[in-house]
């Protein structure tokens, strides 16, 4: 039988790996070696729950159990040695990459309630944890972060869903509720941005 | 009655939110949406502190106390979605910026000290309380650090600044002497600085 | 007389001051003032062992001896006011760069091993303690980092070094013996990659 918090560490697992990829994909349009591709994966899939980790004050959640990087590494190098053979369509990853970030939104926020965060360092924990790896690869690519530039809604959907967990878990509902809540909240208003062009506000609103 | 203490708080809270609206001005410029313009302005008003933090091994001082984030949220937010009305001459700033540099620079060192730092890493966590938020105002921005390029005196005002806290502490004068001498030095090499365009010494010394 | 544990000290000030005057290199050829050239070259000469520690959550090592430090800062100083009249040919600095990078290796691994974490996670400590402050020095510079892209090995010469220290502590080998093990393996391994120019893979190899 797979317990729930077994089932979460898998997912997680399969998240990381997962972010691993979409960096190596920014590293090998950067023209960057094995060495980079590796680099940028493991930032990519780490730097989230790192920033969050190091800032709130807990062990960094990669340094005692090897596991998430022999996942962030495996799902790298296999990517850095097929993806030059496999032209898969960049929109391919979109669908996994929200379920992603829900995902991270939603366990960060958590994990920094657990820590006894106010809420709103709470929520912003949860962003990070869902968006900061995104950002550290764009800076390792010599990019200015795309989630900073307009586009598609993605750090406010993270928001969002940091939001619910927030605000459900104040009212007393259980973790798991909230959690729900949280996941439906965050991956929902990504996928109603990516099918209904929704954006942030912009400094100079485009007519 | 306000207390010297809760003076400091709110002088440092306004500082804070000033360095939040520098951060937005510059997400501006580069066309960020709003998520860039509070992700920049965030980091530039909580950077300094937060780098010292984790380099000293202190909790990070936004974290526990949400008031420091409120105000630069406040702030970022307010500033995005006014300033894009108002246009401000960018020498505005440059007045209670060197206020907020002195005072960063002050408080650093001072914090630095007692967490019996060495006078050296002392002034130099001093140093980086100042500086470091638009250090990585500009690295996020995909710039070269402002204040690493030939300019008028910023970084050198504050270690001249952080060296008078290091030295009157170390002669025995008391902590509030140590803090409005450093304050003086800092702010007033500055303002300096910008009156007569004092410059620190360059690589390629111009004719 | 000399004990082998002060003899490592010195070398280890010697490796701090070597990289400190790389990054005073790079930042010249940025045209960055005198305060650009001594950031650029503390964060290469600490950026590596200070990600580390921060990372396992140990204390950051120049925080409590400012004896790092001085060397970082005096060598930075001293490189930024000679290497404007003094024309050094870069590929001199390449063997000593060799060196500190094997040596940085070896000492991050057993650090990360002596903090009981895993071996997989001690490995990548030894080379983020390797190459992290050239990364952090490129990064501060605006540019990609140079280890990320196609070029004779390094990263995975430092990888070689760490993987041998980890494999000989783990068959029970002294630590003496796998520092020594592992500096020849990365020492030696970047040596042979400067003579016969061996690269690691590429995305689109070359033909």
């Amino acid at each position: 039988m797979v317990t729930s918090a077994a089932l979460l560490y898998w997912i997680m697992l399969a998240g990381v790996a997962l972010y691993a990829i979409t960096g190596v994909l920014e590293a090998g349009r950067k023209g960057m070696d094995v060495v980079g591709a590796c680099a940028v994966g493991l930032a990519t899939a780490a730097g989230g729950g790192t920033v969050r980790d190091v800032l709130i004050g807990r062990p960094v959640f990669w340094i005692s159990d090897q596991t998430y990087m022999l996942a962030a590494f495996g799902a790298a190098l296999a990517a850095f040695f097929l993806l030059r053979f496999i032209k898969l369509p960049a929109r391919l990853f979109l669908i996994p990459d929200a379920l992603g970030l829900a995902l991270f939104t939603v366990s960060g926020t958590q994990i920094a309630l657990a820590a006894d965060t106010p809420w709103l360092v709470a929520g912003l924990m949860g962003v990070i944890t869902g968006v900061a790896g995104g950002v550290l690869r764009d800076i390792l690519c010599n990019d200015i972060p795309l989630i900073f530039l307009p586009g598609e809604l993605y750090a406010i959907a993270a928001t969002a869903g940091a939001g619910v967990v927030v605000g459900m878990q104040a009212i007393g509902l259980s973790h798991e509720l909230a959690a729900i809540g949280g996941f439906l909240a965050a991956a929902g208003l990504r996928f109603a941005a990516m099918a209904f062009r929704l954006r942030a506000p912009e400094w100079a609103p485009r007519e």
